[in-house]
C-alpha cells in the first residue's frame, strides 16, 4: 500500500505538470459566492419528541418563572399583548400568548442593499457569512495588539467591502479613539460609504439607533415611511443571560422591530457561567430568553423580521475563560438550528475559536464552528472573519486566513457538472493506461480555471517553501491584508449621498453626538 | 449589539468561575471513542439520476474500453470469470458479468482484533479513524525532518496504541534504516506486539504477504484455516491512474481476497495529472478502476471484504503539487460517497492537507478533508493524524494535534442528553434573573466531567498566554507526544505469542527476508 505518500509517484505528478505554463492567474472569486447555498441536510443532536419538549418546556417556563424586562416601556409592550408583570419586573406569559406572538415571525425575508446585487435573502437554504463583531482589541503582525482605532474599523470594513464569500459589515473592532457619544455616527459613516453591503446597526440606545436609522434612510435616499416596509439594516442583541432583558436591549428590540428592520436575538448563554453547565440546561434557558425576545418584537410589530441567534459555549471551567470551536458549541449549534426551525425563523451562528494566535488550534476551532454552522443549517454566520481571543480581539492576519477558508467552503459548496465534456471519455481514451493528462486538449482548455487557487495558502513543496523561508499560513496573511488594502476601490457613491451622510455626522457630532443608554 | 465580544462580560465570565477549584482531572477519553458512529445524515453533489449515469458509465467503459492488467494471474483470473483479454494486456469486461461479481462484495464486515474490544466493524454508519500511512519521512520539532526510521514507526505505532479515537494501527512513517527485504517483517513485529489494535499489512508481494498473514496468525494463535473464515487485517491497494493494475497490486488484491481479509481499492486519481482535469471525469476514472480491482476480488473469492477507497485530488496547476484539503477533495470525497453507497460498499476517505507545518493552513486544510468526510458519511478515514506535506511526511507534532481535533470531534458526535436533570430547572429558578451558575450545586455535580477539556488547545487568556511565552499550539505539541510516549504502556501479549513472533521475524530476517515485487 502506502503509494499516497509515495514520493516517486508525487514527483512524477510535480514532473508532468511542471511543463505547465504558470500563467499569473486570477483567484476564482465568482459572483456564485455572493448567493450562497447551503446543500448540507441538517443533521441533528436531538430527536423530534426531545425539540418539542425543550420548546415546550421554555413556553412552560415562562408562564411559571418569566423573564426580568428592566425597561418600562417594554413591560407596557408585553402587558398590553396580555402578559403579567409583578413587582419584581418579572414578565411572565401564558403558554397560548407566546405562541401566538410567535406565530408572526416570518420565516424567510431580505435585506435591501443600495447595491441590489449585494441584498441578501434569509432563511430557508440561503448561507449568508458576518465577519467578527465587536472586538475591543485589534491585533496585526506589523503594529502588535492595541487598542481598536477608527482606521483599523475603516480597514475592516473596506477588507469586507472586498471579499465576495462575506455578505455585510459590521463593528469588526471597536474604535476606542473616538468618543462614545460619536462613535456610532463614524462607524456608520465608515459602513455606508466604504462598502456597499448591508450594513449592521449598534442598538446601544433610541438616540443611537434613531442615527443609524437615518444614515441609513440618507445611504438609500428614502423617507421614513418607506424605510419602514421593508429591511435595510440589522442588529444583533444579546440578552443578559440568565432571564433578563436590559434597557438598551429592549429598547433595541423596540425600535428595530418597530422600524421593520431586522433583529438578531442573541441569548449570551455561556453553560458554566451564565447558564448551566449542562448542555439542555444552557440550551432551555438559551430557548426561554429568546423565545421572550422574539415574543417582544412580534407584540411591538407582528412580522417583524427575526432570527434566532444561538450563542451557547461552553465556559473553561479550569481556567474560567469563554471557549469557542469546542465540541459543546458543535452540539449546541446544531441542537439550536433545530430549535430555531421549530419556530420556523432563521437562525444565526458563528464561527469562533478561542486560540490567541494565528496557529493551527484557530485553524481547527474555526473550523469545528463552521461544521456546526453548516450541518446544523444556519442562516447567518457572525463573527467568521477575524475573530481571535474568543473575541476580544480582531486580527486582520485571523482575517485573511478565514476568508481563504470561506473562499474554499463557497467553492465546496458548489455542485459537480456532470456531462459529456466533463466525463472527459475522450480525453481518458486518448491518455490511455499509464500515461498522464497533463498534455490533454481537455486539460489545457480547462487548467486556468478548474481548481481554486489559495490566496494565503501555499502548494509549494516542502523544498521551495523552505527556500522562501519557511514562513508560516498566519505570517504570510500580514502581506496579503496590505494587499488587499492596497488594492481595495470605494464603491460608487453619488457625491449628494455622500455629502448627505458626512454633513449628518458632522452636524451630530456638532451637537454633541448621543451617549449609549445603560 | 456585540456584547460577545465585550470585555466587562466576559471578565465577569472568568471571575465568576475564578473561585472554582482547579483539581488535576483526567481527559476525558471515553470508551465511546472506540465505536464511532457518524450521526451526520450523508450529503450529495450529485443527484440520483447523476450517481447512475457516472456508474452505467462506469461500466460501459470497462466494456469498450477495458483496464489493463500486468500481472497475468490476474488475467486468468478475469478470463476464467469470463472476462476478455487483448494482446495489450487490457481486460474488458461486459457489463451484465462486472454486475454478477459487484454483487458479491459485503455491504459491511468486521475485522476481529486480538482485544476484543478493539474489533471493529466497517460499514453502516460506523466510523472507523486511522493515522497516516506511507510517508517516507518524518518530522518533530526536536530532531526536524529526516527519513523515518524504524524507532520512529514503533513510536507512532506506541502513540496510535495510546489514542482511544484511532481505530488500527498503520505504517504511519516507512522506516528506511531497515533494509527493504525485511522491512515487512519489523513493521509487522511493532504493529503486533507494541499494539493491540487492528493492523494494516502491506500488499508489496506474494512473499511479504505472506509474512505479514503468518505474524497475524501467530499473534492470534490460529491456523490458516481459521485465519480464512473472517478479517483480521486490512491492507490498501492504488491501482496506477490511468486505467492500471501492476503487479504487486494486482498479487495483493489476489492473496487478500483469496484468504478472505479486507481490501481497500484506492485509484490514484489526481486530477490534473492521472486523471482529467475535471472532478466529473477525475471520479469517472477513479470508479473505473474501483470496480475493476473489486470484480478483481470477488472473482477470487465471492464475499471477500472490500472497501472503495476513493483519494480523488487536485494537482496544483501552477506548482504541479498535488493538493489536499482543496474545496475539490471536499466535493470529491462527497461524490465518491454516493458512489459506494451505489454500490452498497464501505467507502474510505482521508483526513488530509498540504500544509508543510503545523500552521493555521494544516488545521484548515485537515477539518475541510473532515468536512468531506463527515457529511459525505465516510466508513474509514485513513490518514486523520500525523499526515504533513501532502503525506511525503509524517508529523508527531501534527499526530497530536490531530488527535486533540478528532476527540474534540469524536466528542462532538455524542447526543446531548435530555431529561429533567440536564434540563436543570431547579437551578435555573435558583439563581434568578442576571445571576450566575457557578455556585448552584447543580454545576458543583458536574463541572469536573461538564466539557472536553483539551490537550493541546489552549484556553489561556491573552496575558495568560504571553506571560507562558506565546507558545503556539504547533510548539505546545511536542511535549505533548513526548509525554504521551512517556506514559505508553505494551498491551499485554502472552510471552510465548510474543516469542513466537519474534522468532518469525528472526528466522526470515535470517533467510534474507522477502523483497517487494514490481
Amino acid at each position: 500500500m502506502a503509494d499516497e505518500s509515495d514520493p516517486t509517484t508525487q514527483r512524477t505528478a510535480r514532473r508532468r505538470t511542471a511543463r505547465s505554463p504558470r500563467p499569473e492567474r486570477a483567484t476564482r472569486t465568482t459572483d456564485t459566492y455572493r448567493h450562497l447555498r447551503n446543500p448540507f441536510p441538517t443533521a441533528s443532536v436531538l430527536s423530534d419528541d426531545e425539540v418539542v419538549h425543550l420548546h415546550e418546556t421554555a413556553l412552560a417556563y415562562l408562564q411559571r418563572s418569566g423573564i426580568r424586562v428592566l425597561l418600562p416601556e417594554a413591560r407596557h409592550v408585553f402587558a398590553a399583548a396580555g402578559a403579567t408583570i409583578d413587582d419584581d419586573h418579572m414578565v411572565r406569559l401564558d403558554v397560548d400568548l407566546t405562541r401566538t406572538l410567535l406565530a408572526s415571525a416570518p420565516s424567510t425575508f431580505s435585506i435591501t442593499c443600495r447595491n441590489a446585487a449585494r441584498s441578501v435573502e434569509i432563511g430557508g437554504d440561503s448561507l449568508m457569512i458576518f465577519p467578527a463583531a465587536g472586538p475591543p482589541y485589534v491585533s496585526d503582525h506589523v503594529r502588535g495588539r492595541r487598542s481598536g482605532t477608527m482606521a483599523d474599523l475603516d480597514d475592516f470594513v473596506r477588507l469586507t467591502q472586498r471579499s465576495e464569500v462575506l455578505h455585510s459589515t459590521t463593528p469588526v473592532v471597536e474604535p476606542q479613539d473616538v468618543p462614545m457619544a460619536h462613535r456610532h455616527l463614524r462607524m456608520m459613516r465608515s459602513a455606508l460609504v466604504l462598502s456597499d453591503k448591508v450594513p449592521c446597526i449598534y442598538a446601544r440606545g433610541r438616540g443611537v439607533v434613531a442615527d443609524a436609522f437615518e444614515l441609513v434612510r440618507l445611504q438609500h435616499g428614502i423617507d421614513e415611511q418607506t424605510f419602514h416596509e421593508r429591511p435595510y439594516c440589522w442588529t444583533n442583541i444579546n440578552t443578559n443571560s440568565p432571564r433578563q432583558l436590559d434597557v438598551p436591549m429592549s429598547l433595541g428590540i423596540i425600535d428595530v422591530a418597530r422600524a421593520g428592520q431586522v433583529t438578531i436575538v442573541t441569548p449570551f448563554t455561556l453553560s458554566g457561567a451564565m447558564a448551566p453547565v449542562s448542555l439542555a440546561g444552557a440550551l432551555l434557558l438559551q430557548h426561554v430568553e429568546a423565545v421572550a425576545a422574539i415574543a417582544l418584537a412580534q407584540a411591538v410589530r407582528p412580522g417583524a423580521p427575526v432570527v434566532y441567534g444561538a450563542f451557547t459555549s461552553n465556559v473553561d471551567m479550569k481556567s474560567g475563560a469563554p471557549a469557542f470551536g469546542t465540541p459543546e458549541t458543535v452540539r449546541a449549534a446544531i441542537a439550536s438550528g433545530q430549535l430555531a426551525r421549530h419556530l420556523d425563523v432563521p437562525w444565526r451562528s458563528q464561527g469562533a475559536s478561542t486560540s490567541n494566535t494565528t496557529d493551527a488550534q484557530a485553524g481547527y476551532e474555526t473550523m469545528m464552528s463552521m461544521l456546526g454552522c453548516l450541518t446544523g443549517g444556519a442562516n447567518l454566520v457572525l463573527h467568521a472573519a477575524g475573530w481571535q481571543e474568543g473575541g476580544l480581539t480582531a486580527s486582520f492576519e485571523k482575517f485573511v486566513l478565514d476568508i481563504e477558508m470561506l473562499q474554499m467552503l463557497a467553492e465546496a459548496l458548489q455542485p459537480i457538472v456532470v456531462d459529456d465534456a466533463e466525463l472527459a471519455i475522450e480525453a481518458i481514451d486518448d491518455v490511455g493506461p499509464g500515461g498522464h493528462f497533463f498534455g490533454t486538449a481537455h486539460t489545457l482548455a480547462r487548467f486556468e480555471t478548474a481548481f481554486y487557487e489559495p490566496e494565503v495558502f501555499t502548494r509549494q513543496n516542502f523544498g521551495q517553501w523552505t527556500d522562501a523561508g519557511s514562513i508560516d499560513a498566519g505570517a504570510r496573511a500580514t502581506g496579503v491584508w496590505q494587499r488587499w488594502l492596497a488594492e481595495y476601490e470605494e464603491p460608487p457613491l453619488d457625491d449628494a449621498v455622500r455629502d448627505a451622510i458626512d454633513d449628518h455626522v458632522a452636524r451630530r457630532i456638532a451637537e454633541g453626538g448621543v451617549l449609549p443608554e445603560s
